[in-house]
C-alpha cells in the first residue's frame, strides 16, 4: 500500500484513471515531456484493454474489420514499454481530493489500496444508456460500447439461427449497427423514439436518412418507445415491444438479436462522490486547459467531461474519440509542465449507413432557438463531382445563418461519396466566425473528379447569403 | 452598325466580350438583377461554344465523359432564351475606351461593326503557350484548351495506328492528359522542363507524383527542354526532340501523337491595345469589385485577369474555372446595380492522375521566400481512413507555417482517395489567417470510414506547431 503524500524526493506522481483514449493520450504526452526520473505515471484501467477504438466496433461486428485487435491502437504492454505504470483490471473506487489520493480495487482479487498523487487525470469515459425495462437481461440483448460487448454480440450472431435483428435507437451507433447487421445478412428493424433517425440532424435532413435506409431494406419505425423485451426459450430474446408510433398502440417486433444504441452518459459517479463540479449533462466541468474547475492539480478529458460549444456558447456532452484524443494531448502537455488548451468544439460529426454519408456541424434549428439566435435556413441539392463526371452523386446541404449578421451557424450534409468530409469546410468557417457571404468566396479545390465548379458548400453559402439579405432587419 | 453613344432612353447597354465561364456568368447574373427593359446585354463570342468546361476536356479525351456536349453547361440558345443578345462567331477586334464602344467582326463573313456600351465586361480568357519550334504544325500535335482542340485530338487518336504518345509539360493539363492517353491505351512519355512534375508543388512533393506516375507505367522525363517536333510521312508527327536532362544531350522520343500541356497566358491583346492596365503576368488588373483599375464602367474576370493572392499579398495569374465563375458572378452583381466583391484567392488547386490525388493551397517554399516570409516546413504521412478500416490509403501532407507567428502559409497533399479535398480545410484556415496551433484544435469530422482519429491535416498542424516552437525567435 502506498503511503499518502510521501516525500518523493522531487519526483512527481501523475495518476490517471481510465486507460482509453483521453487517459492514455494524456499519459503518453506527459511521458514525452517528462522523463521517469522526474515524473512517475500510474494509470488504472478496470477493463481488459487500453486505447481501443469504440467507434470501430460497428465495422468489426459488420465484418469490415476482421479482428478485434485491429481496433486496439496501443496495448498495455506497449504503454508499459514507454514508461507508464499501467495497472489493468484495477478499478478506482474513490477519489480523496483532500488527501490527494485514490483508492483502487483489483477487480479479480478484490484487494484495495490507496495511491497518492501530485497530479490526477480523470478519464472515466461514458456509460451506455440502458433503460430499466422488463426483459433487458435476456440473452441476445447487447450494448456495443466495449470490445467485450462487441465480442458478446458476435458470439450471439454466430450461434443464433434466426435472422431478425432489432436495433433500439437511431443515432450514430444505431444506424451504424443497422448497417453492420444488414451486412451480416439480417433483416433489420430500427426502433426510433424520435421524429426521424439521426436526431443530431434537423428532422428534414433526418428524413433523407430515413428514406435512404428504407431503400437499403432497413425497416425504420419512428415514434416508437420501447417498453419491454420479450424472452423466449432458454432465456433468449424473442422480441421487442414498443408503444407507438402515435395511434398505433402496442406493437411486437420479433427479434433474434437486439442491439441497444441509445447513446451514452458521462461516467462521473466517482467524480460526483468526490465533490467535483458537474454540469447540466452530468459531465465534469473543466477550464480551457482541461483542469477540473477549482482544482489546480486535477484534469479531466474524454467522454466524462462537458465541452464548450463555440457556436452556442454553452456546454455540451459529446462522446467522440477525436475529442478525447485532443483533450488527452492537452492534459498531458499541461500535466507534463507545458501549456496547451482545448478551446471547444463546433459540434462536427460524420457517419455513414452503407453508401449514405451523413454529416453535421454547428447548430441545428432547435439549438439555435435555444441559444436565443434568430436565423435563416436554406437547403440546396448539388453533386459530389462535376455533373458530367462518372460517379457524380447527389448531395443535399442545409445551412443555417444568423439573421442580420449572416454568421454561419450550422451545416448539415446528406449524400453519397464525398458528402461527409465536406462538412469540414463549414467546421473551419464556424471556428473562424465567418459569415455565409464571406464563405461564398472561399477558394475550395475544384476539378471535375472532385467537385462541381461551385462546390456544394459554396452553393449553400450563396443561397444563405441571399436569404440573409432578403430577410433584412 | 450601331451608332456610338446613342440616347437609349434610360435603358443601359452591357457589352460582354467572351462567352465562356466569366463572361456568361456575369451576363446571367446581371440579367437576374435587371430586366431587359432596363438593361440590354450583348455578348460576343468568337468560337462555336459558350459556357463549356475546359477542365473536363482531359476526361472527354480519356473516355470518362462520352460526349462533347456534356461539357457544355449552357448553350447559346439557352443564353438567348434568358434574354442575352449573344453573337456567336463574332470576334471583338478593338476596344475604344474613349468612345465607349467595341468593334466586332463576323468571323465567317468578315463584316465589321461598332457597338457602343454603357458598361463593358472583358472576359477574353487565356491562350495556350505554344512554343515556336520547328515542326509544331505537324499533324498530330494538339493543344487541349478548347472543345475544337479536344475533338481534333480525338480524331487523331481514332485515325492513328501507333500507340506512342508524348505529352509536353507536367502541370495540371499535362498529368491529366497523361492519364487520358493511358486510359486510351497509349504508351505515354511526359517531357517536363522542371525538376519534378507538378511545379505547383514543392519538388519534394512533386517527386511523389513522379514516382506514382512511373508506377502507373507513364515515363516521366524531368529536365527535358523540347527543341523540335519531327515530322514524318504525310506531314504527321513522328517524334519529339528534347535537350536534357542535364548531361544526356539531345534525345529523340518517337511519337504518334503529341499533346501540349504547357500552360496558358492571359489573353489580353485587346485590353493592352486599348491602354488598359496589365500586371506583371500580363493579366488585367482590377479592384476587388472586379472593375478594371481606373475604369468605372469596365469590369474584367476569368482567365484574362490577375488575382490577389491573400497569403503572399501579391498578384498572380491562375486560370481556373471556379475563379472565373465566382468573378463572373461578382461582375454581374455589380454591373446589374448590386454590390459584391471577389476578395482574392489562397491558391487552391486539386487534380488527379488515375487514383493519385494531388492538392495544394497557399504558398510553396519558393513563394514564401519570394514574399519575404520566413517559415518552417513539416511533412507527415497519415491515412485517409482509420488504419483498420478497409480502403485506408496513405496520404502525405506537407505544411508551411510562418516562423514566430505560426500562421499557416501553405499545405500540399499527395495521396489516394480522400486526399485532394482535404486541402479545403487548409484553404479555409488560410483565408481566416489561422495559426497551425489553432488548427490543431479544429473540430473536423471523424468516423473510421472517413478519417483516422487525428485527421492527417491535424497531424501536420501538430507537427508544424512543434516546429514553430522549436525554432523559437
Amino acid at each position: 500500500m502506498d503511503a499518502t503524500r510521501p516525500d518523493r524526493g522531487g519526483r512527481e506522481r501523475l495518476v490517471v484513471i481510465g486507460g482509453d483514449a483521453a487517459g492514455m493520450s494524456a499519459a503518453s504526452q506527459a511521458r514525452r515531456l517528462r522523463d521517469p526520473e522526474r515524473l512517475e505515471i500510474i494509470a488504472f484501467e478496470r477493463g481488459h484493454f487500453t486505447s481501443f477504438s469504440a467507434c470501430g466496433i460497428p465495422y468489426w461486428v459488420g465484418g469490415d474489420v476482421a479482428e478485434r485487435d485491429e481496433l486496439i491502437a496501443r496495448t498495455p504492454e506497449e504503454h508499459r514499454a514507454r514508461g507508464i505504470d499501467l495497472r489493468m483490471r484495477t478499478e478506482v473506487t474513490e477519489i480523496d481530493v483532500a488527501a490527494a489520493r485514490v483508492r483502487a480495487r483489483d477487480v479479480d482479487s478484490g484487494t484495495e489500496s490507496w495511491t497518492s498523487y501530485d497530479k490526477l487525470v480523470i478519464a472515466t469515459g461514458a456509460r451506455p444508456v440502458r433503460p430499466e425495462l422488463p426483459g433487458m437481461d435476456a440473452r441476445g440483448v447487447h450494448g456495443v460500447q466495449t470490445l467485450d460487448d462487441g465480442q458478446a454480440l458476435l458470439d450471439t450472431l454466430a450461434t443464433t439461427q434466426g435472422r431478425r435483428a432489432v436495433v433500439v435507437g437511431a443515432g450514430y451507433i444505431g444506424v451504424e449497427m443497422a448497417e453492420a447487421l444488414l451486412n451480416r445478412g439480417y433483416e433489420v428493424t430500427v426502433l426510433n423514439r424520435g421524429t426521424e433517425p439521426m436526431a443530431t440532424l434537423d428532422p428534414d435532413m433526418g428524413r433523407l436518412v430515413h428514406e435512404a435506409m428504407e431503400g437499403m431494406g432497413i425497416t425504420m419505425v419512428n415514434g416508437a418507445e420501447v417498453t419491454e423485451v420479450l424472452t423466449g426459450a432458454g432465456g433468449r430474446v424473442r422480441g421487442v415491444v414498443a408503444e407507438g408510433p402515435e395511434g398505433s398502440g402496442r406493437t411486437e417486433y420479433p427479434a433474434d438479436v437486439v442491439v441497444l444504441g441509445i447513446g451514452v452518459r458521462p461516467e462521473t459517479a466517482l467524480a460526483k462522490a468526490a465533490g467535483l463540479p458537474l454540469g447540466a449533462h452530468g459531465g465534469l466541468l473543466t477550464d480551457l486547459a482541461m483542469r477540473v474547475r477549482g482544482h489546480e492539480n486535477i484534469w479531466a478529458g474524454g467522454d466524462c467531461v462537458e465541452v464548450l460549444d463555440l457556436v452556442s456558447g454553452s456546454e455540451r456532452h459529446i462522446a467522440l474519440g477525436t475529442h478525447a484524443n485532443k483533450q488527452g494531448q492537452v492534459i498531458g502537455t499541461n500535466a507534463g509542465g507545458g501549456y496547451a488548451t482545448f478551446p471547444g468544439v463546433v459540434g462536427t460529426a460524420v457517419s455513414k449507413v452503407c453508401a449514405l454519408e451523413i454529416a453535421r456541424t454547428g447548430l441545428r434549428e432547435k439549438d439555435a432557438r435555444r441559444a436565443g439566435l434568430q436565423y435563416v435556413t436554406v437547403t440546396i441539392e448539388s453533386s459530389s463531382r462535376a455533373g458530367y463526371y462518372p460517379g457524380a452523386a447527389p448531395m443535399t446541404v442545409k445551412m443555417l445563418a444568423e439573421r442580420r449578421t449572416g454568421r454561419l451557424l450550422g451545416t448539415q450534409i446528406v449524400g453519397r461519396e464525398g458528402a461527409a468530409k465536406r462538412v469540414d469546410v463549414a467546421a473551419v468557417a464556424l471556428t473562424a466566425g465567418m459569415t455565409v457571404e464571406r464563405m461564398t468566396a472561399l477558394d475550395l479545390g475544384y476539378a471535375p473528379p472532385f467537385s462541381p465548379v461551385w462546390d456544394p458548400v459554396l452553393v449553400a453559402a450563396r443561397k444563405a447569403t441571399a436569404a440573409v439579405r432578403a430577410q433584412g432587419a
